[in-house]
């Protein structure tokens, strides 16, 4: 019988083969093989439909090219986990951790070198990462290119952006997989640094649906040391192929055994709503590195920005463009008269925080270097420690203590990163000395180092530096034009939130985002973590502050209130001026008491593209909120408040007025409050383009 | 009257125009013409030999390329300059700084754009630059080529290395311009990074020599925000062409108006020896921007470094070829029992240096990372702060202070200068905090950013930025495998010294330096300003380590002597072991004797590749200190002494004997002593290879 056993396991290990390895709930058949080249493929099926099929593993490396055939399995080992762990901050607050493991160890027998590939089969999907063990014969290397395929079953329905290197702030396109073309029917002349490879090249997270009727979410997690993986769409045979940021070499990491590439990951399901209930990304991510977590805290913010984006204010003091931060003399420029971040504008700020209980101002425009910032690929733009004149830190942080608010340091790089690092020291000792304490960064402009991209190794590594660095200091982090979230958050609880994608801001001074817009981010940059949108425009026309300014926000205001609930972030921006909320304080209401942390969530209807409606329980009451958005069509939902605990409820509507409309009536709501328990259900209308805000606050 | 001043005025800027300007000794004439394109051409002579032929000077731009024709005349300014400064330290107190200036400033028609080019014609050469002023309609902008060009009188001999973006680490060629050829000849394995562009490129300073007697040399002086000058040969028509350092795509410089270049420099004379008495760099670099100099001093020093050269000691600790800075066990590795920078070693090289009153000691290899430094373009090599578990920085730095001797930090980057640049607080709080009070900086490898070089802009400013820092923490500078100098240690006086050439090291473990090289070096590379060349090595022969090893250093032993003089730098190493100086105390004490700050210079006789023979009077004291040195080629001189003051002096006179020869007999000296005056002659010997040193001990 023991013989027996040993024959089958060496017929196992040293011939081609395929055996099934499942989910715990047993929906999901993983299997893998070799072929007769050596070369290895997996395959996932969800209830006998194919997810993906037969497709390569593997890797080109710089030297000795071929790290994708002659392989052998040496063995497999399996491992069942089951944990149920404890979020620092989030869209809940614990999250089962369940899954089958796979570890397959491949011996390249041509090279006598060794790669493990390790699966994770969850009840929502697969992970599957390689890991480089330390060994004799492979100590450093250069990966050329990575071979990772998603075979697709067919010419599913994408929500996609293009593949670029450099920038995520795209709308989406929708369309079949056979249809993916960057250089068609896109609007991107608003992007301001672009490097697209090809027109077949597009990004993650991407959302597909298959006519047989699965929703697939293709990503990864944990990005660290690696660049940014993009899929490359064989439309004839609907394979994608893993296409990773190169450097100016064209090579794409620079690694040193042991490594594990991030993880690359399929999310599935037959309903939509459980693809945004998914929490395989945060499950793929290490835990906390951050030991005392007790100092991170969400936060609702309001600040100096949205003025600038509308041109009522500027960032910079004077108008020139030709300076020198080293050189020039800021004290005694000539002032434009449209500076945005006084002393005395953020004093009014920080009151109306105070007053409405925001937790922080941001301040953008402080710092010298904004005249002559952007567009010359310059190195020395800013410096991060010296005020305009205008500009009184110590007084500004004087006042934000004794009101309580916190501030939020503002440090723009113009993508000139060497010069960031150089300085990061000083930056740092400056913002702890003025008590701020969460920096927003931004990466707006070509990256120096020349030649490298927001996306490529080298930039991923620089992220992760800033997060380390602030983490050490006690200081969370809101990137912007940064790499987008691979669920790192739960890793660095300190990294709060990313921009890394199009945000609301695009709608004050361009085409704009499209009403489809806000349905479609939570299926795809979401799945990766929180994004900082900035909803919250009450003054919704442009119109308003010049009468040339024909642009808009693609929405309702209503639809800006429901945002506070569909796009989830720990550190939350009101965007709009605090003027505007004072016209509208009913509607304010909302924004003001929205929490920024959750317990529980409930997707309660969604359909990417078309509309989402979710329900939201608060970390640190009973109270619930909801939000509903659509696309650019009117919607009606009759809603079930079974999401509800028990007891009674004042729910107060914050919903499109009748003759509300995106384009047309965008400013027009109506506000209603009635008594509800969970046994009820709440109709609610949902205008063109519109939206819908609901608070419970528990009685 | 008047009238025709002005006709003849408006004749002169408009048409094409020919004038002479002349240095103050009226022996240089300049003269400069537009032809009918527009373009900008130079022309030097001196007594009426041309130097320099009709050249063009120019741009080439990224954009709007053209920055080279269609210019006019605009005005021409002239302005006589004469002054006496005094140096910080250096070869001599004090240098008059005299030159007649021409300032051109140049209009392109076509574009609307202004260029300046400033000539200054001094007594010994001319200095030549581009302004690019401040103006409307030239803010911005990427130089794609220099056009400046040396149009030779005829096929000159050239003392010349290879143009090489990364290293100037070679031996030196002597052949005719027509038949520069880096293909050719050159044994240069031994060099780590390479970066040749072409066979026909060659590097500054270079030094010429022309069939009608004049000696010349072209370099540049005072390089800043600009990348390194290499010369491209027409071996036709011995036109030099600028080629300046590229950025991996290519690109030069990165600009902002107002902007100046680099001096292009032509020292020419008669005589080689005043050629290696100029100071036409240094007049040519600004005066100090440091304003308390009162902490830099000069030193003499000895270190933990030849042992690991010759095998004896190792830079690393324990053998590994896979670690992280961050996560290897540092404290708790195998050590290889050869690690050189132990606490005990280091305080026995401090007792060394207190007892024979060298004013520093540089400990190599005390940090941990050396394990598995180099050659991987990795990123994370060093972290300049961790000794390793034998080193106690305490104990040594309280020890160095109890003695008197200062510490020379050791910095080796490995090229990974993002690294570099962001542990540099830390670094430097470092050693301050451990009464470091110099770096000596070392960048073996290829540079990350990767697709930087040494020599590019990028580079260059790192450089500077480095030298700025230490400057605010009062810590001196003595750059390895950095760019070479131009004269900037006149700004920059805490940057003693560099490398930046083929030093000493190469006799350890490679096929050497020949006979002529230290014959060569003060022509070349020594022009733009003092090398650590680490000259004093007495046991010359490696087998005396390991019988295996054949090589040797290419010098007898007098020759290492008289190097102190001949070689200048101001941080001026005793290379070899304490325990051979021990072996020879009669030759050492020259050593101990010899300063590295002087009052005066007198270059007595001087051939490039042939000879060398250099008087300098201490600047602390009335003695003189003589060096002698020569080719693979026997040689006597008949000194006169009349280079002496009044008085008396004991001259001690450290021989070659008979018998020596570099390669048969390097160990054999004889030490003679007598008293002189300055109408007295000396007659010395210089061995095949051989030198001659002598102390005047004023009495």
């Amino acid at each position: 019988m023991k013989k027996l056993l040993l024959i089958a396991l060496i017929l196992f290990l040293k011939s081609n083969f395929s055996q099934n390895y499942s989910s715990p709930d047993s929906n999901f058949q993983l299997s893998f093989s070799t072929n007769e080249k050596g070369e290895f493929y997996y395959q996932l099926k969800y209830k006998d439909k194919f997810v993906v099929k037969n497709s390569r593993l593997g890797f080109v490396m710089n030297d000795n090219g071929d790290f994708f055939s002659s392989f052998e399995i040496e063995n497999v080992k399996e491992n069942y986990f089951n944990e149920k762990w404890s979020t620092v901050w989030g869209e809940v607050d614990s999250i089962l951790n369940q899954y089958n493991e796979v570890k397959v160890t491949l011996k390249q027998v041509s090279s006598n070198r060794f790669l493990i590939i390790t699966f994770r089969i969850f009840n929502d999907g697969l992970g599957l990462r390689y890991d480089f063990p330390k060994q004799e014969n492979l100590k450093y290397f250069i990966v050329k290119d990575e071979l990772t395929e998603f075979s697709l079953s067919g010419n599913h329905k994408a929500f996609w952006i293009p593949g670029d290197y450099d920038s995520q702030e795209y709308t989406y396109t929708t369309s079949k997989l056979s249809e993916v073309n960057s250089s068609k029917g896109l609007s991107f002349d608003d992007i301001i640094v672009k490097s697209i490879p090809g027109n077949n090249f597009v990004q993650t997270p991407l959302m597909l649906k298959s006519d047989d009727g699965l929703y697939i979410n293709i990503h990864e997690a944990a990005l660290l040391d690696y660049p940014v993986m993009y899929l490359e769409v064989d439309k004839q045979n609907f394979v994608l192929r893993t296409h990773l940021c190169p450097d100016v070499f064209g090579n794409k990491a620079y690694l040193q055994t042991p490594f594990n590439t991030p993880w690359r990951t399929i999310i599935v399901s037959e309903k939509a709503e459980k693809i945004l209930e998914s929490n395989l990304i945060l499950n793929l991510n290490e835990p906390s590195k951050i030991e005392d977590v007790s100092w991170i805290k969400p936060q609702k913010y309001i600040g100096i920005w949205w003025g600038m984006h509308v041109g009522l204010y500027s960032w910079n003091y004077a108008d020139l463009d030709n300076t020198r931060i080293e050189t020039t003399d800021w004290q005694n420029l000539k002032p434009n008269g449209k500076h945005g971040a006084t002393t005395e504008r953020t004093k009014r700020y920080i009151d109306f925080a105070a007053k409405y209980g925001f937790d922080a101002v941001l301040i953008e425009g402080w710092n010298v270097g904004w005249e002559d910032w952007f567009g010359h690929w310059k190195e020395d733009v800013f410096d991060f420690i010296t005020p305009y004149p205008d500009f009184d830190v110590e007084e500004v942080s004087n006042y934000s203590k004794a009101k309580s608010v916190n501030l939020i340091m503002h440090h723009e790089t113009s993508a000139s990163v060497t010069n960031y690092e150089r300085r990061l020291d000083e930056a740092f000792r400056f913002l702890k000395n003025y008590n701020y304490n969460s920096i927003k960064t931004g990466y707006v402009g070509r990256i120096i180092p020349r030649g490298e991209h927001h996306d490529g190794q080298w930039m991923v590594n620089h992220f992760t530096r800033v997060l380390e660095k602030a983490a050490k200091e006690k200081i969370c982090i809101d990137s912007h034009e940064s790499v987008r979230p691979t669920g790192l958050h739960r890793t660095y609880p300190n990294w709060l939130s990313a921009e890394a994608s199009r945000g609301n801001e695009f709608n004050a001074w361009s085409e704009g985002n499209p009403p489809e817009h806000e349905t479609i981010l939570p299926f795809t940059r979401l799945i990766g973590g929180p994004m900082d949108y900035t909803p919250g425009i009450f003054q919704l026309r442009m119109d308003y502050y010049s009468p040339e300014n024909k642009f808009q926000v693609h929405t309702t205001l209503a639809k800006q209130l429901a945002l506070f609930v569909i796009m989830y972030s720990p550190v939350q921006m009101a965007a709009d001026l605090p003027e505007n909320y004072e016209r509208f304080p009913d509607a304010f209401q909302f924004i003001v008491d929205v929490p920024v942390n959750w317990q529980k969530k409930k997707v309660l209807s969604a359909e990417p593209g078309d509309f989402i409606v979710i329900a939201r329980k608060d970390r640190n009451s009973d109270n619930w909120f909801l939000g509903a958005v659509t696309d650019e069509n009117e919607r009606e939902f009759n809603l079930s408040l079974g999401f509800l605990d028990e007891g009674n409820y004042e729910a107060t509507l914050y919903c499109d007025s009748n003759d509300a409309n995106w384009k047309t009536n965008p400013m027009s709501y109506k506000i209603e409050k009635r008594f509800v328990t969970n046994s009820d259900k709440i109709k609610i209308r949902l205008a063109e383009g519109g939206g819908c805000a609901i608070s419970f606050i528990k009685k």
